[in-house]
């Protein structure tokens, strides 16, 4: 497993592990080699100096993007690890039931980790995907660990297609199902609850799962679950794609999907805590968001879509969240 | 050369081996080992689904940052590799001679690389250090490839100490004959000239070497001379924190520190393009120059030492830089 983590760490997301031998024989890698010698040789030194070493936060951050494709207007998959100390007003504000925590001379040690990704297609028939894995764990004065996992999965359609709204759902209820039969109806309304723009009285999209702080039952058991629900990624999302990349579309529906990017820059810049895993550090917060954003959005002065037109039918779904699965 | 790549890449600079195979079984590390499949498979998914794959930008970066300790108030060294493709007007950007590119449909594939850190001691007797090395090579629509290096290391202190500085240059110069008797005179020079704040009339600090754009007169040659610059930052800057880190210093000496502290935010808001290199985002340019700045500083309205002061001292090697090795 070790060897497996090693290897696809150093592997590229699109890069066979062939192609990345070649490489490691070119002066790139040497370049690479040394770039990473040198930060280790001069943070060991440094941390040798000082005893408050301790001090030390270590972070390491993947990123995959695609832009300006043919399918994809743009998505990217953001990997992240962190760990260092915590003061106890930032342990307080990760966790969203506020629990207090007891910090040996008044910082915490933390680790915190988590996957997430956001993907705008071109064509306005494919939706819109957003999804977040993370795990956290705060180490308290008495030795104790804290942990907790959240996450979630959810979808943004500019058109309602029943039948990948069922699709999209029931993969996911399946992966649920698995662990609890409880927690799909449960994380299908906070997530129904989540993603919800106030001013406008609609939420994000037609949802999906969403979850944050479960530390129960066991570490094991929600790791399972966790694994469950990353796993469900692809199959609830890629048949979507594959099946209406391909689909014609129109000026006006394009334009619609321009409107209702808008609704999704709009959730993310004023109510998006989800943000907050990425919040370690001022600069990845920022850089956080901007990656969420979609490429192009529209706003209009009152645009009101006629009753009973295609764009109608999904504000009413986005107003008056449905079940989809039973 | 590999598998150290691989045990370097993955252990923190601050932990061991050992330590880290420990972890390696915890649930934790099976987390870590998740998010990172989960990112490949979805990575893996979409890339597959768009022939537009190719505009992949695909990047990972490790952080190791101290704040707060006993000797050192903040200190961070930062490891960055991106490769993707640039458009023709960010690639003659990058470039500080400005060279012009010949791209294939307007998109050049390319790789950045680099190792950067900035080291603000808490004593006013230790000297602030910076170092950075970096490597980009740009693929042009004919399949020729354009690389280049640039780098440096340079001292900022907050009073003069002849001995440190003649030591921090000479270990530089060393490092630098080895290759060619005519480079650090010229790096040195270039290194007063770069880090200049004019609105001042002041270098930042008593330099060191600075070099940009270097490619000639062979791939190989310029990597050895960087890796002899590289290998040089521990010795030319360590000695100097072990000699002063326990010098005791007054009130008065604090307060010229937190002066000269401004002087540095000044020029890295102001001149430095040496950012330029983590500016392939958005997002990471804020946060490498957030990075290089100080814990704290402080402005004070015409502020001037007294004549012959210590203050007065090095505000005149500032104004007049001085060839410390001969």
């Amino acid at each position: 497993e070790e060897k497996e983590l090693r290897q696809r760490f150093m592997a590229p997301p699109v890069t066979g592990l062939r192609e990345l031998r070649r490489r490691r024989r070119e002066l790139r890698s040497r370049m690479e080699l040394l770039i990473m010698e040198t930060q280790a040789e001069v943070c060991r030194a440094l941390t040798a100096l000082d005893p408050g070493a301790s001090f030390a936060v270590d972070s390491w951050e993947r990123k995959c993007v695609l832009q300006d494709g043919d399918v994809f207007e743009k998505a990217g998959v953001n990997v992240s690890v962190v760990s260092g100390l915590l003061s106890e007003e930032a342990a307080r504000q990760m966790r969203s039931r506020g629990k207090s925590l007891k910090a040996k001379d008044g910082k915490l040690p933390f680790c915190a980790m988590g996957v997430s990704s956001v993907i705008h297609p071109k064509n306005p028939h494919v939706p819109t995907m957003h999804f977040n894995y993370r795990y956290f764990e705060i180490e308290e004065a008495d030795g104790t660990k804290q942990w907790w996992f959240g996450g979630g999965t959810d979808l943004t359609p500019t058109y309602l297609n029943e039948e990948d709204a069922v699709h999209f759902h029931k993969t996911l209820k399946e992966a649920c199902d698995k662990h609890d039969p409880k927690l799909y109806p449960k994380y299908k309304k906070w997530c129904d609850d989540y993603f919800y723009i106030k001013h406008r009285g609609e939420r994000r999209g037609i949802g999906g799962i969403f979850f944050d702080d479960m530390d129960s039952p066991s570490k094991e058991e929600v790791f399972q679950f966790v694994k469950s629900c990353a796993k469900a990624v692809v199959p609830c999302y890629i048949p979507i794609v594959k099946k209406h990349c391909h689909d014609s579309f129109t000026p006006e529906e394009k334009l619609w999907q321009q409107l209702r990017r808008g609704r999704y820059v709009e959730f993310n810049l004023v109510y998006d805590r989800g943000t907050k895993f990425g919040l370690l550090t001022p600069g990845s917060r920022i850089e956080s968001i901007l990656m969420s954003l979609p490429l192009t959005a529209r706003w209009e002065y009152m645009h009101t879509p006629p009753e009973s037109s295609k764009e109608a039918e999904i504000l009413e779904v986005l107003r008056n969240p449905k079940d989809w699965v039973h």
